[in-house]
This record gives C-alpha cells, sequence and structure tokens, in this order.
C-alpha cells in the first residue's frame, strides 16, 4: 500500500491536463501509468484469484493492456494521449478499488502462496513510478512554457571538482546474475546465475561530468563521422543532434523537473543515448564497460540505494576513493546487447512476456537512477533500451582494457 | 460578449482533459480555441490599439497564432494537443483579460471606427464555435468509452419520409457574391460582386438521407473504381475508407455528440467527404451543384439560421415543396474548387492570411450546419475543405443538367 | 506510322540502361512508354476488334496498363524502374507485332468505322511523346554525370530583349471548348462547347523571362511568406524548394537536353510550380490568367505549332506587337481548377477514365511547349497537373484584371 | 586476376538493363558493384601508392563510395539504381582501367609490402560477388516475368530424408576467433583470439528443411505471438509477412535464381529472417545458437568450402553422422548481436569503417552459404545482418541446452 500511495503522490500538484499528456510515442500518460499499475494486479492477482471480483469496467482491459499480447487486443501505444476519459478522477476510483480488492485477498491468503505476484505487482508499479517521473518531465520539455514540477530547493551546496581516474579489475572467472531461488525479489531476466571469463579491466570512478561532455560538443564530436556507430551516424543526421535531450543550444541550460536552470559543469551529463554514450566513450580514448564488467565491479560496492528521490542527478563525492554514482544517479549504458543469459527460461504464462521478448535491438544499462524508487535497484538489475532513446536518465560510465 | 460568453458555454460540462485532447491535426483542443479566439482580439485590436494595453503572456503571441506567417513563427499545428499548459483556467482568465480589453477600448472607440475588427472578431469566433462542437465529437468518437457530449433530450418526434424531387432552374446571369460595402458583413473571400452565366440547372429539393447512402454502400459503391475521382480511389484505398467516418461496420450504429446511436433512415447523411459525395452523386446518376447555381438557388428560399444549435442534422419536412435543408442541418459540398472571385482582393495587412491564401486544392462548401452558430450563415458564404475530410458536418445535395 | 516511327526516333541514340530508369514516381521509363502506347492500341483497338488477334505476351496487360482501373489491375505505378525485363529489345519487339496487328485491322476497315480509335490513340502517343522528353530529361539531371540528350546545335544566335506589356481584351460573353462533332479531334475534357462571361482583362504579350525571375529570387520571394499560397508555402518548406527545378545554386546554370548551360537571360523561365508561378505573379503585381481568358486571347493568334522540336524554350521575337509565345515555347500554368464544363460527359467505357477522374487537385495548363509534338496543339487543349509539379516544361504568362 | 574475372563473370548473359536495377535500398545494381569493387582498390591501392596514377573518372570517387563517411560524400545508397551512366562499358571500362593499375603496382612491389591490402581487396570483392548473386535474384523476384538467372540444369538427384539429431559438446573454456597475426587471412572482427566460458549445448547435425518449416507455417505459426520477439511481431504484422520471401501463397513455390520452381521438402529453408528463425526455434522447443556455440562446434568438421557455387542450397546428406551443411549451404542465424570482441581494435584510416562501426543492431550469422565465393569461408568468419533482412541466403541450425 505504500507503493500504491506513492505512485499517488507523485501526481500531487500536477493538473488534470498534465496527466493526460502523451509528448511522444515512448512518453505515456501519468494517468495511463496510474491505471496500468492497476489493472496488472487486477489482471493476474485480482480476476484470477479472488473469488466473485468484479473488474471495475468491462472496457480497462483493453484500455489499459501495455504490451501482453497474450492477454488480448490493446489499445494502440501512441494513442493514449487521446483519451480524456477515464478522467483522472475515475482512475483513481479505479484504483481504490483495485486497493480494496488486494487487501481482500491478500488477508485471505493466509498461506502466503500470493507473496510472490505481489511483489512482482510491487515491483511493477515501482518500474512505472520511474517511467511516471521521466514522463512528466518529457511533457512539459515540450511546452514552451517550461513548466516546473517541483520549485528547486535552495541552496544546494555545491561540491569541489572530483578527478576522474581507473579502478583495475583482475578479470578471470565470475558468477554472474540471480539465484532466483526465491530468497530475494529479481525479475527473470536475471537468471540464472551462471559463471563467465572476463579479461582483466578497468572502470572510472565517477560518470563523466557536464563540462567533460560540453568539450566533446565544443570539439565537434556531433560533427565527426569517425566517431560514431553506422546507426547512430545516420540516428544524428536524421534527427539532427546536436547536443544531449535537454541542452539548450547555446550548451549553458538544461531542462530539468525543476523547470529551466544552467547547466552545472559538475553534474553527470545526463539523457544521452547509447550512440553519444558510445562515441563520447571513443572520443575520450576509452570504452563502455559490459555489464559483466559493471556488475563484478558493482559486487564489493554498498548499495546507497535507499536514499531519497532527488530529481537531479547529483554530482560525484569528493571524500570516495571507491567506485561511486553506481545507483541512485543515472543509469549507465553498457555496450552489452540485451540477451538471455545462458539456460534463460522466461516466466510461465502471460508474464513470460514481461522480459524476455525484447531480447533484441536493444542495450543494457546498469545502476539505477536519481528518480528510481528507493529500493528498487540491486547490482543484478538489468535494464534495458533502444541505443536511440534519450528521455530516460541515462548517464556515461568509461571502461579501459587492461593488459592481462 | 455574447458571443464570448457563447464559446465558454460549449465547455460547459465538460473536464480539463477533454479541452485539451487533440484527436488528429485537423482538431485543436477546445482550450486551445478559447484562447486563438483572444489572441485574434488581442492582436489585431487590442494591441496595435488599446494604449498601455500588457499583453496577458509574452509566449501566448507564439502559441495561439493559428496560421498568420506575416504576425511571427507558430506553435506547430499538430502539437497543439501536447500542451498541459496553460491549463484551462488559465486560459479563462486570459479571455477575462482580452474582454477587459475590448470593453475599454469600444468603450473609447466614439466614432465607431472599430466596428469593423470587432464584427471580424465576433465573426471569427463564430467560426471557431462550430470547429469546437466538430473537434470534441472527433476527440469523443476515437475514445472506445465512447463518451457523450450531451445526453439527448427525449423524443425526438420522427417525421415521415420526404420524396426527393428536383427543382429546376432557367440559368442565364446572374450576380454572385456580396457587395462588401459594409452594409452587412461578409469575409473578403465573398466578394466582389459579380455577374455570372449559368445553363439551365435542377437541384434537389432536400439532401441525400441515411437510408438513401446506405444503398449505396450496400450496393458496392465504396468498391467500384468507376464511380470515384482518381485521387478519392487512392484515398480510398490508403485509408481503407468503407463507409461515412462515424458508421458503425455494420452500418446500423453512428457515433454523434449525444454519444452512439441507431442511425435514423431519414436524416440526412453526414460527416462524408467531397469524395464520397461526388462517388454517391455519379452513382446515382446525378452530380453535385456549383457553387454558382447553389447560391443562385438559394436566393429566393428564407434563411431560417436563426434556429437554435441541434448537434444533430434534422429530417426533411413532409409539408415543404420548396428547397429545404439550405442552412442549418450540414454543410453542402459543391463541385466548385475553392477559387478567387473575378476581381477578388483580400484584406490588406496579416488579415489577408484569413480567406486568400487557401485558394487552392480545396472544395468549396455552401449552406450551414446544425452547429454553426445561429445568425452566422448566408447565401453568399463560402466555406471551403480539402476534399478528403470528413469531421465536419458535411452533407450531399444533388444537382442535374437541364436542356436548355 | 509516322508517330509510331516517330517514338522510337527520340530513343535513338540512348543506351538500354537509359530507357529502363525511372528517377521518380512521376516519371516512366522511356521503354514503359513505348510498350503502354503500345498497350493502349492492343487493348482498345486490336483486342476488341481484329479477329485471331494474339497478345504479344499475357502479362503486358498487367504490366503497361497505366490507370485504367476498368481493364483490371495494374503493375504499381511506382516500381515501373524496377523492371530490366522485358528488355528495350523485346519493347521493340511488342511494337512491331502490334504495328502489324494495327495495318491489318485498319486495311480491313472500309468503312472507317475506326478512324476515331485510331485518332485517339495516336494523340495518346503524342502525349507520351512529350513525357518522354520530360522524363529523360528528370532522368539525367539526376545523375551527378549530368549526361547529354542531344549535344547543342552550334549558335543559335540570340535575339535582343523584347518589352512586356499588357494585351487588354474587353471580356463579354464568349464561346469556350471543342464542338466535338468530329470535325476536327479533340478530347473530351474539351467538350462540350459553352459560352461563358469573362470581365474585361488584360494578357502578357510574352513569358516571364530567366532574368525578370532570377530578380524575384534575389529579392527573397522565396522566403516571403506573404507572397505564396498557403500550401505552396508549405510544400517550398518541406521540399526545401530556392529556385527553379533545373536551376544551379547560384541561378548561373541549368540543366538541359543539351546537358548543363549558362542560364540565357532573355529565353522564359521554365521548371516553375503553378506555386511558383502563382507567387511570381503576385510579388510583380499581376496574376495568372484564367483558362478562359488564356483561350479567349489565343482565339485570334495564329498557332506556329508545326514548327519542329527545339528541345529548349525559345525567346520571344522582337519583331512581334502581338501576344507570342502561346504555344511551343512552355505550358502556362493558369488559375483555373481542372474541372469539368457545364453539361460534361466522359467517354463511355474504360476511354472514360482517360481524362474525366482527375478533375480534382490540378491546374489547367494552357499551350503547347518546345518539346510537345507538332501539330498537336490547338486553342481548346486542356493539359493538367498538380500544382506542385516541375518536370514538365511549364512556364509564366501574366495577366491583369482592366477596368471594366 | 582470378577474383575480379569471376565478378564479370556473374553477369555474363545478363543484359545492360539488369545490372542497372536497384529493387530496395539494401539491393545494389550489380554494376554498382562491378564499379564499387574497383573503387576500393583504386581508392585504398592505387590513389596513395601507385605514382602518376590518373584516376578513371573524377566523379567516380563520389559515386562509388559505399560508407566510407572518412573518404568524403557519397551518393546515396537508396539511389543507386537512378544511375543509367556510367553504362555497364564505361563500367567494364573502368575495370579494366584499375586492373592495369593493379599489375602495375603489383610488379613493381618487390618486397611484397602491398600483399595485406590487395588480398584485403580481394575478400571485398569476393564478398561482393555473394551480394551480387542475391541482389540479382531480389530484381528477379519483384519483375511478375519472373525471369531466371540461369536455366536449372537436368536431373538433381533428390536424396532421401536425413533425419535430424542433436550434437552434444561439453562446454568449458574454449579459444574463439582468429589470431590476426598475418599467417592466414581474417577480418578485423574476428580478432582479437579470445578464451570464453560455455556450458554444455547440443547442436542440431543439419539445418531446418522446408518441410519442417512449412509445419511451422501449417500450424499457425505466424499469427501466434508467444512465439515472436516483440520487435519481430511488429514487423511481421506492418510487412504482412506470413512465409519465407520467396515463397508463393501456397507454399508449394519458391523463387530461385533458376527461375519459379517447386519447393523442394528436403532442401533446407532460405530467406527467413532472424526473427522468423527465432521463432521457429521456440515452436520447435529448441533455440538459435550462439556465436560461440557454433564455432566450437565448427571447429573439428572439415570445411568443404572449395565446392563450386550452386546457385540453390543442397539438401543434406543421409551419408553423414556428423554435423553437415556448415559451409556452402546457407548462412545460420545465430541468437548472438553482433558486438566487438574483447580488446577488439579496428583497423586503422578509412579501412577502420569497414566493419567495426556496425556492431550495434545487428545479428550475427555463421557459416557460408551456396553462393559464397569457394574459399572465402571459415569458422571465424562472422558475417552481421539486422535482424529483419531476409534477401541473403539465410537459414536456421537448432541449438539446445544440455544438463552441465
Amino acid at each position: 500500500m505504500a507503493t500504491r500511495a506513492a505512485s499517488e503522490a507523485i501526481c500531487a500538484g500536477l493538473l488534470p491536463e498534465d496527466c493526460a499528456i502523451q509528448s511522444m510515442p515512448s512518453v505515456s500518460p501519468l494517468k495511463w501509468h496510474l491505471a496500468h499499475t492497476s489493472w496488472f494486479f487486477e489482471q493476474f492477482l485480482l480476476v484470477p484469484r479472488l473469488p466473485d471480483y468484479q473488474v471495475f469496467h468491462p472496457l480497462f482491459e483493453h484500455l489499459f493492456n501495455s504490451y501482453y499480447y497474450t492477454k488480448g487486443q490493446m489499445h494502440p501505444r501512441a494513442e493514449r494521449g487521446l483519451l480524456s476519459r477515464p478522467s483522472m478522477d475515475e482512475v483513481l476510483g479505479y484504483r481504490a478499488h483495485v486497493d480494496a480488492g488486494i487487501k481482500a485477498l491478500l488477508s485471505a491468503d493466509h498461506r502466503g502462496e500470493l507473496i510472490g505476484l505481489t511483489e512482482l505487482g510491487i515491483q511493477h508499479e515501482q518500474q512505472h513510478q520511474e517511467l511516471m517521473f521521466t514522463d512528466i518531465k518529457h511533457v512539459f520539455s515540450v511546452n514552451p512554457l517550461q513548466p516546473a514540477y517541483r520549485e528547486a530547493s535552495a541552496g544546494s551546496t555545491s561540491r569541489g571538482p572530483v578527478e576522474m581516474f581507473y579502478r583495475e579489475f583482475p578479470g578471470g572467472i565470475s558468477e554472474l546474475g540471480a539465484k532466483g531461488d526465491g530468497s530475494r525479489f529479481c525479475f527473470d531476466n536475471e537468471t540464472p546465475r551462471h559463471r563467465t571469463l572476463l579479461r582483466p579491466f578497468a572502470l572510472a570512478n565517477r560518470l563523466v561530468t557536464n563540462s567533460e561532455y560540453r568539450e566533446f560538443v565544443n570539439a565537434g564530436g556531433y560533427r565527426d563521422s569517425a566517431l560514431w556507430l553506422a546507426d547512430g551516424w545516420t540516428w544524428l543526421q536524421q534527427e539532427c543532434i546536436e547536443r544531449p535531450l535537454y541542452w539548450s543550444e547555446d550548451l549553458q541550460q538544461e531542462f530539468t523537473l525543476h523547470g529551466p536552470r544552467s547547466i552545472d559543469a559538475k553534474s553527470p551529463v545526463s539523457h544521452v543515448s547509447f550512440y553519444e554514450a558510445d562515441a563520447y566513450a571513443r572520443w575520450a580514448g576509452a570504452r563502455l564497460p559490459t555489464e559483466a564488467e559493471w556488475e563484478v565491479a558493482a559486487k564489493g560496492v554498498v548499495d546507497d540505494s535507499a536514499r531519497p528521490i532527488t530529481l537531479s542527478p547529483s554530482s560525484a563525492s569528493p571524500a570516495s576513493g571507491n567506485l561511486q554514482q553506481l545507483f541512485g544517479t543515472l543509469w549507465q549504458w553498457t555496450q552489452s546487447a540485451y540477451s538471455p543469459y545462458p539456460g534463460f527460461k522466461p516466466l510461465t504464462g502471460s508474464l513470460g512476456e514481461y522480459n524476455g521478448k525484447f531480447m533484441c535491438n536493444q542495450m543494457v544499462c546498469r545502476g539505477s537512477s536519481c528518480v528510481t524508487t528507493p529500493g528498487h535497484s540491486r547490482t543484478t538489475y538489468r535494464n534495458f533500451f533502444y541505443p536511440h532513446e534519450r528521455w530516460q536518465f541515462f548517464g556515461v560510465r568509461l571502461a579501459k582494457d587492461v593488459a592481462g
């Protein structure tokens, strides 16, 4: 119920219109997120398990299905923003109806048989909470009025610059992935736990900063085809890409959830695509890490992911001599295509569509971001996006080969 | 002020979300209409004429310009639905601000020098009132929940069928168009008044009914290329057109401003494109009228356009032996391309963009519709749309040649 | 047979590859024109009329149908350039086969019953001869090697500049169109002959020259939205139009059937769209003529259309005090949308698709061009194209209103 | 010179028109391949190394650059089919000119310093030889006349069906990739040789046959979303995919380089995309191999790749108890995304664009095909294509996990 309430809290202070807009096909209206996460509980928990459960509205099965083809036809993704009804109020009513169903169901679940499915529903809703932040940011960004989601708190003290260095790892055989034995929650795509063989490698202690990235832009990085993957170069030319998504033309301002503000030189660069991350790394004489390297390196580091949501990524801490910004800052593009782990088996039934069917054409991101729900991240977590996407809180961590 | 209030009244009972949606590029959010009609008064009346007038918001000049290129850059038409802000409440505030300005301006206009511009602003707003009805109809139509704009009033008594007959006109030289001398309002595209030479012709007494049009559909009219203009046939195949815009697949139901309801056989068929109207006429062994024929025929008929808005087109009246449904029912496609009248001169300045620059690729519609603001129609009125458009209240009146 | 031979002569000196290329959907490979004109005779003359006629190849009915839907399915227009087979040699064999059939048929047509259809086939082939010139010009123009269709003949003596003046016409009632009584060939779209009422008007004695048009470009004509129709402005921006189709960026060179060469200041500007012609006229304080005005003015002028094909438009003659360049120079855009004449009836059967079904969205051009087959032009001829098209030999003649 | 002559021999018997057509953007005209492979030698060998070398034509550097951005601007790929010139004859002249240059250069290369670059030019031309076969197959396939590239030889004796079985491999640490030390030719993407850790796995002894794949189609495989990757399902629906590329609607005929012929049940299914291969494997209760598994399994098998080109894939041999059809039959889709090997370094200079910049969004194919130049294949060869592509000779080999 805390997770359910948190979703609604994200919309506090927004207008009904704000929650209805879809600014591009990848974005969903906030009200759709509120309804879809309820649909998930309704379809996978209440309808099959709660006797005499009445669905809230017969058409909602169709309207709020995201991509579960085996659950039937769905409203087209790109048309989610055409629906003024159900209104925000009706959607909140839907949520209350589903919450009541969940409570009834779980109070009768004396043997805890539904804990697994319920946990999946909670994790699913937490994933959508992050999308709600990234989607409202995009919605506001395309509006010439440039509204702020929240006013900035006064005086976040700026910390001094932190030098970048590489920490070396010896390689060899390591265990990757999650056990999936129920001892701790994980998604099916993190399994099975398996061994892999790595060469020696090194990872940067912190993320690439705005100031470093601005150097790349000023050096003509977006006009030098030799730095780019072929598909990235085509994308850049077709879309006239010249800088990170939310940067102003003069490279001085960026749009944030606090509205437009000066780019902070020491904060990590955000909202770059995989293509941009990869080109930057090549320009810097480095490369992106593989997801295996990232996971091995992250294992020994304390996950500070219980920190509160900050709405913008924080700069690195001068005090630390270790890897930092692994979690809670920005998702980090890896050079690994999103593929099944050896021996991967998706969940059975419609829930098998959750992760497995996307294992093509996407790249793995690791870590978590400043708008990831606290507690939602872990070292084995595999996030995945198309290489041209930018509206998520994406950042860049560099890696290098080490002579073995 | 009555006209200004009428625009807001159209939105009464709607939710803020309803007024923010753009369901296709031709449709504008209702809130945009409310703002744009205010922008028109602000830009053409208040800014140039009212001393010390403060614009409501510096960006609104950009956001609510529709197509006046000579007034500066404008927000792209297809992206009007991406703006959650300004909210409906802010737009109403904008309207109040502009209304106050108009009142101040006109109370000081002792010699009535601004009557012409004010009248233009009023007529402009009335045109947008009709668009508000057609746009909200489309917005609701694409929603699987199929909301009603207004509940239907009980018991509209159905009138008996009215036989179609053709009324003949002798042709010869007639005067067309409006004088444009200020004695009665007209748009620049209705001028200059000029003489034209017509052959004898005949016009149908009433519009084509749903039942007649359904026969055409059932007879395979949408599958017989010989009935269609080449561009119409291409359009029909690309868009998979098989029936009027709002008809259900079984040809029994149509979507209306009262929600879905049974198609009334005796009511006129509506929401057909020029291509469909033209193909139907060919199938029926007739043709569409020219705009000159329509105007000549309409001259002697009483304009009943002061009737209240009905939201759906009414069926013909059995009592009448004359031409009927000329006004207040459905716009009637003519076979005339929208071209300048001989000697046409557009208004000077930016207002010259109002009508003249659209005189290519569009077809003239005559009459008025069931959602035209009462008093807004006249025999010389020239409405114009692309031949594939259907979301306006379009209908079909047949014509024939008569041996001279 | 002279017409048939002339088509093949156009291809003399070209390579088989030249005759197979389709450089845009509006262009057809020359080999396709050679085959389609034969298909026309085969389908409308030989198959229905010549006993025991064997079609050359069973699939050619499908491959070389242009747009006669009622004759069956056809190969998609945009894919004509994907066909390496039939080869040029096979197509020439097809032509010989059809020619033999025509000879056999006509030698047995003792009562001349087939003269009408044969004449239509000849006129149809002459229309395609013009297209062959315009299409090969476009094919060569997109090739960076810029090949010449024919080497230029040495020393075309340049004539002095000819001042533009307007010749006035009184207006009143005139007869327009062709009788269509068989006394002289005409297309169905030129009928019926009918009366029209014109206001006094004036027509420019000659076409707009390259030098005059270059002034318009240099004056920023392509960047001033106030000069353009709305659809023209949209077209110009989407297609990045900045000058006539074949002009070089520096406005000094143009691509011709003789390859690239210096723009001749006194020659008429060519390969402009209706939108450009209309914008130029507005900039020049004039307008385009209506097709009725053009026809009335052309009536008293000697048609010099028996002149040989020149491949490029000639400049005006200083000697003349009359209207000139009506024929044999460039097609002249009118401001008239292509619509049916009052009382128009298309041919019966599939040949009714020849002209009538295109009477929407296109503009009428009058006159003829430097690549029109000699003898193919007349004052009542109605050519028609979409307003954005430029690859035909289009030019600009100005007109003006005259106080009545 | 044998390789150079082989390219020209592929065009023997074709018409000039056949060699000029581009049937889709991925296809290049055969004449373009002939010129581009010469451009490669000219740009990378002759221009930088042969004193006083005169380029054949100054524009060819632009026209026949494929994708080497660092070599300058290039003619757009999708417009290669718009060029009638240079003609086939001119291109052959270009080839002779380049051949003479190569001979002059190599005869003076006493110390063999240019062997590496020359070998790369030869391997590059061999790759294009395969594309010439696949491209002319596509060109002919879209022609309703369905021409044959070669007449089929009489009586290819059909061999009995071969049962499918899985051969198991123990996994563990293996060496992958090529040494790249110059001892044998390899592309940069095959390096560096490196160790990898595999779980036990099994590979099918032969490729999936037409008859097996037809069962999948008949069982509704193309209509069951649960079998497909998400992007594959989207692709299938948008492109209306219902069967392999060259199969007829009744699943009985396929288009081949010998023209249309009956589908041979025992031959391997060909011209399927990665999406289809992956869906088939899922339906069959198996999966596709990784590229590492394929390479490990292929190591001990005799490469029969010196066999002659057969134009169509041969069926499996009943005699064999080993893995077969690894080479010379069909490229085999793997489940591995095309990524850099650990420690990968592209070639320096423009040749670095050869392979490395494509390492995103593509899938690895292993083996070789019935139209691969004899001698061009090896176990470490990495071919790569987008997952939706079908016009290459692609086939399906199944794999399975084995309990470790």
